[in-house]
């Protein structure tokens, strides 16, 4: 199949990557001319070429830039696509591309989805390959889509290893403020905590340990990419963080109390996160 | 050497192991049976014995239990160490226990110590060689001991392959507030935050990925002994957690305000992290 990649980054670039090792033909769109020409140099495309051109030539486009620029790029993107196309995306928020996206005479040439793989990592030669394997792959809102696209979709998917899931697009937002975006603020919080000290206590991470990087490995992330998730899942996102702050809070009061016992209670409970882990390995 | 391990959980196992494969006779001490029988199934300490009879005959003694058991122990350790002997302790907060050994008779032969090294699992079972190769092993408030039990105490952490530090009790714990306890009480408060919510969302975790099982890691740590830590070292612990709040504040007055532009300078803000992250590995 002749598949275009827009967007060159992490997500984009792995994507590519997968799909032209099983023998697809891989043109990718990058407005930025240096990740074209890392993407080229890394092999992860066999051309680039304008959105245009490479759009009107191909059964499948992916696009995976961040989610405030979707929409346009999609309808941009839909203008080109040949009639049996596909458009699909790979953002972290679902609700407002969708809506953006209703009523569009052809709506149903677009899936929305989400393969749930990442790093901390951005750019083409974040990209490797592999990075879909075993991971899950969601499509949203999946009675707007026509039935062959969808089946298109997920069929890449199954080709570079992913699980699949159909979810609509607001319990998708809602359940991934929680087990995503609330965990990128509470990393990016805890790097900007400490950083801030760093000023006073200049040999504050000489006694960092590996708990402390695990914890704030996803502040690395991508401002370009995390900011417009966080506007875009606004609703659900702040949600999380009230009741984040106010079991924060809860933890506060109790070491203000030098309740030791309370605190106990509290750990003891969030251990029970292990079963979850373990469920998910 | 003779050496003696009171707490035989994971820093306490993993340290037997260690000083037993260089050849010291390790001796175990545990007020739980099952443990002591675990050490002794998995290898970890040649004898378990009871306190009195295994410091008395000990050049080293090792205190590796909560925090908040440690003054008593090392008190009732100390009236039975040998002339000569050494005890040192492990544990992740320092003032407390200097204060309240604090003018003791034997305080000389006591080292406030602490290798910065550790998992999220507990027990003799979570016990493994190799834990602290590489790692940071702190010595606090050096001028209470004695030369020759500070020497003692720094040639084991090397024998065991560890870089050293030493720095005064007060610091340790406000640096260790910052790049660990406040690591804990986010990862702890991640975790509560998602079980909580799952009551009402019953799949939610099918859809996280590796970056909330890297943030929440440290959820699983032990309620006996991050409690007390919590405790300890309150003073510090909230004033990092005021300053996380306070943080967590500005982040929900821009997603309020959809200030996407004021979000990412904050999250480039944390970016600054890699560097730091880069320059220890």
């Amino acid at each position: 199949m002749n598949i275009s990649i827009i967007g060159l980054g992490l997500i984009g670039g792995s994507m590519a990557l997968d799909l032209k090792m099983l023998g697809h033909r891989v043109v990718g769109v990058d407005n930025n001319p240096f990740h074209q020409r890392e993407a080229l140099d890394l092999g992860l495309v066999d051309q680039c070429l304008p959105l245009e051109q490479a759009v009107s030539a191909s059964d499948i486009v992916v696009v995976a830039v961040p989610v405030g620029s979707m929409p346009a790029i999609i309808k941009e993107a839909l203008k080109h696509l040949p009639q049996e196309g596909v458009i699909f995306d790979v953002g972290s928020t679902k609700q407002q591309i969708c809506k953006e996206l209703e009523g569009h005479p052809r709506r149903n040439r677009f899936v929305a989805a989400h393969p749930i793989a990442g790093t901390e990592y951005s750019g083409p030669s974040a990209a490797h390959s592999g990075l879909f394997f075993s991971k899950l792959g969601i499509i949203c809102d999946v009675e707007q889509s026509a039935p062959d696209a969808v089946n298109k979709v997920e069929d890449l998917f199954v080709q570079i290893g992913m699980e699949l899931k159909r979810i609509g697009s607001e319990e998708h937002d809602k359940h991934l403020a929680y087990v995503s975006h609330i965990s990128h603020l509470s990393s990016f919080t805890l790097g900007l905590t400490v950083l801030d000290i760093e000023k006073d206590e200049s040999s504050i991470f000489d006694m960092a340990g590996s708990g402390f990087a695990s914890t704030v490995r996803l502040a690395k992330s991508s401002p370009e990419m995390w900011a417009p998730i966080m506007v875009e899942n606004s609703k659900h996102l702040l949600e999380a963080l009230d009741s984040y702050i106010e079991i924060l809070n809860q933890f506060k009061k109790k070491i203000l109390n030098n309740d030791e016992e309370g605190l106990k209670e509290m750990i003891k409970d969030a251990n029970r996160i292990r079963t979850v882990l373990e469920r998910k390995n």
